[in-house]
């Protein structure tokens, strides 16, 4: 069997947790498996390394800051290889460029493009571990560049469907895909399976397991995805296409406090306004989330919509270059609110989820300031200081403890 | 003009001296020169990397340890690159792989065999300071290589001359070349001038201000060397071919204190012994620098030769290896030794002047325990209490201060 095994930094911060993980690899490998092996940085060594950058330049430029980024991950691939060499067992590390692992150019969020997996073969085929960089990649210039958020997952799932591999294993601090985050929903009961498509709900509502890029990949090339405890033998939570006990009505409550309400007031009521408002978002690269546009008064209309509330110094500047061209009246900004979301692809075939959702927020006292649905999800804005209360009156009115 | 600059550990130890850097080589880029810089790693940051790559296996294996170590160069040329572009001046790093800088496969001590300048010459037509990792290169096999000792200064004269630059600038912690390590020697001076071949036997011989295999690319080549300090505007000392100004009996006194002596005692005196020892020596790697053979006793012969200190532990387990075959009597070490030699290119047509030497050392009433000599050069090993003693009175005999 061809495992692909990913595991973040907080998993290989310091030589005894790097030992642990090698020991596991190992044990994987003496079963007789082909060990193919991602990793991210050292603990905080991105950061540490983002720190550096700002010490000589306030604004690095990109393609720098990726030069020096990847170094991180090099360092950690490294150190595992002698960690594995030193429990007598063949590894070696190879990085972006080796491997070659080749992105779009975009410096800080570049997108894989292709994995050659020919020197990968050849490794393995000398029964060797194989531990690559992962976040990183190779772009047409031969420069480095990084993937973004989340890009470790990306490259272990990227690497699992280029190898054709029989799994690919997410190793994270958690023991898998929870019904709601344990921190928050005491009741909160550890899923055995899921479908891509709930985890690619959970994802981009916040769930933080996985990153939705890795989901997205890993549903369209059909990678077995498990996710899993690097300190704990637990079985994990299998993300696959077809869960084959009878799917459940809601699979889980996700939150997500990284949101900005803005509302952009008193709009002209022609046609091309919310073009340009949401053309000029997305050429600032801001990711518009829920949007709603209501009618104000003397023929004017007011749009309202969410955006990461790490980007809304972004999105206020980009508002502001075109203030003249969109004659607008005033901006409003709420940084005090939460997106909370129910997920199951249960909900396709059952109407009324969301009405239960609501009802049960309503007993609650909890007011909702915008509602956004698909096929298989619900997401509510509300204050922020509400989310927990929230998410506990959801998990009990789905009964997802049982 | 088209300049090498390279910059060691030291001075690019923070982000202060990584600005200070900077701005130098800003200053030499906006009179009209094209620059490229060569960089070690931050400060210690090699022996930190050796010290972690350690903590996980007390004997990595080398390929993985150039893996480990070549991101330390990396971080200096990204930060470098950073530094530059917050000083207004574009700048791009590029690592061993990128340049590309071929080597031979030997980890942890490879040869440079190509330079690639392409992307290099590309850059520089662009308009920007280039900067790139010193020390590194990458083999036949993709992996990562290191170039041992001195490897930084190996990297900017190859560079030099692959660029056909008009001069390698190498920066260092001392003002120039002086007839005797100042800090040993207090009337010791900075020389101007000083050709290859006098370079050359003063890096061998300890100097340490450059690495012998950068000054003998240097000669190969004809590469302008200029060896000067990075904290001041000093003219430093010019190394090439010919000097001009009529040849110094002897240009400088330098110290070596990384020597041991061992001796094999009780040798059967027949063919094919010292070949054993040397070949099993030349094996384990290990350079064999002054040689004495000597009769014994009971038709047994003597052999003793100097090694350098830090190699003495192979050393002894190379002679171990073969004790059966080489049927020896005993093996005698002795660490308390030093090398002190005169080097200069005068000496070819005046004889006499290792004469004048050993009678300084006579009147100093310091004990002479071996003695080797080429055209330009005479050393001696003496105890190494003595040497601060030998190299002033040397000093003064040859009347070096003027």
């Amino acid at each position: 069997m061809l495992v692909v095994k990913k595991f973040g930094g907080t998993s290989v911060a310091d030589k005894d947790r790097i030992m642990n993980v090698a020991r596991r690899c190992v044990a994987d490998y003496k079963a007789g498996n082909d060990v193919v092996v991602v990793l991210s940085a050292m603990g905080k060594q991105t950061d540490v390394l983002i720190d550096m950058a700002r010490s000589v330049n306030p604004n690095p430029p990109r393609r720098e800051l990726d030069m020096l980024m990847t170094t991180g991950e090099q360092v950690s691939v490294a150190m595992m290889a002698m960690a594995m060499d030193s429990l007598g067992v063949p590894a070696v590390s190879l990085n972006a460029y080796q491997v070659a692992m080749h992105t779009t150019s975009v410096y800080g969020n570049a997108r894989l493009k292709r994995i050659d997996t020919e020197r990968i073969r050849n490794e393995l085929d000398l029964k060797k571990i194989v531990i690559i960089t992962g976040f990183q990649g190779v772009n047409k210039y031969d420069d480095y560049t990084t993937l973004g958020r989340g890009g470790s997952d990306t490259t272990a799932v990227a690497l699992a469907a280029a190898l054709h591999a029989d799994k690919c294993e997410i190793y994270t601090d958690v023991e898998g895909v929870y019904t709601a985050d344990p921190r928050i929903v005491p009741k909160a009961r550890k899923l055995k399976e899921i479908t891509y498509d709930e985890m690619l709900d959970l994802a981009t509502l916040g769930a933080g397991v996985l990153h939705n890029r890795s989901v997205e990949l890993a549903k369209k090339y059909g990678v077995k995805l498990v996710v899993r405890s690097s300190m704990s033998e637990a079985e994990g939570t299998v993300v696959k296409e077809v869960v084959k006990v009878e799917r459940m009505l809601v699979s889980g409550v996700a939150a997500d406090k990284n949101v900005t309400r803005v509302s952009v007031v008193g709009l002209e009521d022609r046609p091309g306004v919310a073009f340009r408002l949401f053309d000029a978002l997305a050429k600032a690269n801001i990711n518009v989330d829920m949007i709603l546009q209501s009618i104000g008064r003397d023929d004017t209309k007011d749009i309202t919509f969410t955006i990461p509330r790490d980007m809304e110094t972004d999105a206020i500047n980009a508002i502001e270059n075109i203030k003249d061209t969109l004659n607008m009246q005033d901006v409003k900004v709420n940084s005090h609110v939460a997106k909370v979301s129910i997920v199951g692809a249960g909900m396709m075939s059952n109407p009324g989820v969301a009405a239960r959702m609501f009802e049960c927020l309503y007993n609650a006292n909890i007011n909702i300031r915008m509602i956004s649905t698909s096929e298989i999800r619900v997401t509510v804005l509300i204050d922020e200081k509400e989310v927990d209360k929230a998410m506990n009156v959801i998990h009990d009115m789905f009964g997802l403890e049982d």
